[in-house]
């Protein structure tokens, strides 16, 4: 298997890239940081004598050959970025244990017969840029390039500057690679395995992401002079539209989840009625027709609020994702790995958005999960024993080199 | 009677230093535009050969000498300072009528008995530095100069170097001067005198103000992965605190208000679940057993909340101050003096907080408010019709000739 402290350390030096002071890690898509740690990533490749290109979207692909030059390779990775308050595992763990995987295919000697491509794709997060995974689904062919290089970030930066900035608008074009199959090794992020004391999850699919932000503008006033029943208060109202998709989410059940991340408010003044306030709605449900559902009735609350309380209300779509159902083969492949290896696992969902999911559209896809302490994720604290990072790169391993052959 | 044309130009002239593109003001106290619009009107009242003194906390004092040498002044006057999308007269408003007052008594040729000083008290507002009223405050000898100079401001300003560095740290005593009345002009900031076609309110009392920041800690968390029952959301903890204040004002009945007018979510991103919410209350009643139980709902609110959600939430005092009932001969001379002249004149309660409410500690003392357009204040479009500005001037004339006699 894998050497556990080597991927560790591998980890722990990469997390010194953005690191900050509470133990996390602030890397955002396309920042200096995200720059660094990309640097180190394409020197750590070439160690390892892949070669290495870069996409017109700035998506990292290090190739090891294969004995048959003409076959479609075996493709693996993650990638590098992470939200502002991110932790040390959340996708780069899953770039890190590939490196390992192909050293210790150089150490054992072997050559397969496809060749394997580990990939660090650009913005996965989509806290600075939306959408998320975006990187990926530029490469599966889900958005255009250009659409996506005139994204502009929560910053007001456009991405495709960033991207020249830091040196990664690379010139492959997108979607040149394909992948004969795609698996990707990553944190649960959620409390399932840890809770049921299991090594290996095998995502089988992934919850459908539904991504907007909703402006409210009503009109400032005097805090102490103006009546309620005069008052055309956005913030006020911006706080109904998060109660409101809490108390949806616990009135369809789980697995639907419903997220208020973002809230600013304006003028944001302690005596001054709010004219404006700005908020994001994240959704998700790994059905379909709820996640309309829910769309649904949320449209319709925003419209009797606007009604109600004088507001204009208007939204607008940042992130839209099907719920995504992993290849079937490729699922009992990563069961079985596991199995053989003597450790639990079990057939589970993906609360969150992975790349996975885009690389899905184009190859066989199927992801690898090991647990998160806690269920932390997208938080400082985010952390996975050295032990069971060692467990999943394992079960990658052993799932490459039954793909590649 | 004042020149109103005079009057309004001196108005639109101040409105310049700070003027914002939408027709506003940002004059946020001690700030760089407050010291210029403080530059003009010391220019000003050296104009009108008024003895000008500044004190330890940066109130400014324009005396007009009066005929009985030992004689205690009257003092008019407001504040210079502005939230920071505000209009063009709150404030600044009675402080360029008392100048005009002053210019009308030296072409009249009248010498009072009493010496008059025109006020400009140090941050009104509130907003950079709470609690507001404050220059009057400390003045009234309700709250210690050092601890106003070393309050922190929303932008981790000090009080005190903020006032050192614009040169307004004066050397007068705080409190020196002891007024034998106070009388102030001032925007309704509120609906009622327009909506019932009245040119003057003569304000009898002002409702309590309570001001509180609110703190919620929760835990970050992924807002893909996380089950809504294992979630510990401080964004929509704090969502829930303002819902309950804007019900609460609405069973309270008015003139109950109530105002999330600041909210904070950290980390603030698409995909995080916020680990931490700062949010301002701001609650006002006329009734002193109202406001209390307000804040004692709201105490009991937090604590149900905090428990129910596995969340720390603390609050701090911002501002504090009951209900005040003004000079009830000081009232009727007002409500006289309007008559006089011809205007429609009622008694009102003040919904704002005014530096006279401070100066009630000390000294008789009442408001005289003019006509708001809309009802709109804290605004960039508040508005009052040079004629109404030119009205209240002319009450505030006849008002301080009386009592300077
Ligand atoms: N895995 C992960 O955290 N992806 C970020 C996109 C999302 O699911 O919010
Ligand atoms: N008059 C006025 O706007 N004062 C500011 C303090 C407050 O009442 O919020």
């Amino acid at each position: 298997g894998v050497a556990a402290d080597r991927l560790a350390s591998r980890i722990a030096e990469h997390a010194e890239i953005g690191a900050t002071p509470d133990g996390g890690v602030c890397r955002l898509a396309l920042s200096d940081a995200d720059r660094d740690g990309r640097d180190r990533l394409v020197a750590w490749m070439h160690e390892l004598g892949l070669v290495v290109q870069v996409d017109r979207i700035g998506n990292i692909f290090g190739t090891r050959a294969g004995r048959e030059p003409g076959a479609a390779p075996v493709m693996t990775g993650s990638h590098l970025d992470t939200v502002a308050t991110g932790g040390r595992y959340d996708g780069v763990y899953g770039v890190m244990a590939a490196l390992e995987a192909m050293r210790r295919l150089d150490e054992l000697g072997l050559v397969t017969r496809r060749p394997i491509v580990v990939a660090a794709f650009s913005n996965e997060e989509g806290v600075r840029y939306q959408p998320d995974m975006m990187g990926s689904l530029v490469h599966a062919g889900g958005l255009a390039l250009q659409t996506a290089l005139d994204t502009v970030g929560i910053d007001g930066s456009r991405l495709g500057d960033e991207l020249a900035r830091i040196g990664y608008a690379g010139d492959l074009a997108v979607g040149a690679i394909r992948p004969h199959a795609f698996v990707e090794l990553h944190i649960e992020q959620g409390p399932v395995l840890e809770a049921e004391g299991l090594a290996i999850g095998a995502v089988a699919d992934l919850q459908g992401i539904s991504w907007q932000e909703i402006t409210v503008e009503g009109q400032s006033n005097h805090a102490g002079t103006t009546p309620m029943r005069l008052r055309r208060d956005a913030g006020a109202a911006a706080a109904e539209v998060a109660v409101f998709v809490r108390e949806l989410a616990l009135r369809f059940g789980e697995p639907q989840v419903a997220t208020v991340g973002r809230l600013r408010l304006n003028p944001d003044l302690i005596n001054v009625i709010p004219a404006r306030a700005t908020l994001t709605v994240d959704l998700r449900h790994t059905d379909e027709a709820r996640l309309q559902q829910a769309e649904a009735e949320l449209a319709s609350f925003l419209e009797g609020l606007a009604a109600e309380r004088g507001l204009t209300v208007s939204s607008r779509r940042l992130a839209r994702f099907e719920p995504v159902v992993f290849d079937e083969r490729l699922v009992r492949t990563i069961e079985a790995a596991a199995a053989a290896r003597g450790y639990g696992v079990r057939r589970m969902t993906s609360g969150a958005g992975h790349d996975a999911q885009m690389l899905a559209r184009v190859c066989p896809a199927a992801m690898i999960f090991v647990p998160s302490a806690g269920g932390l994720s997208h938080n400082p604290r985010e952390h996975t024993p050295a032990e069971q990072l060692a467990q999943g790169a394992n079960v990658l391993l052993d799932v490459l080199r039954r793909l590649a052959g």
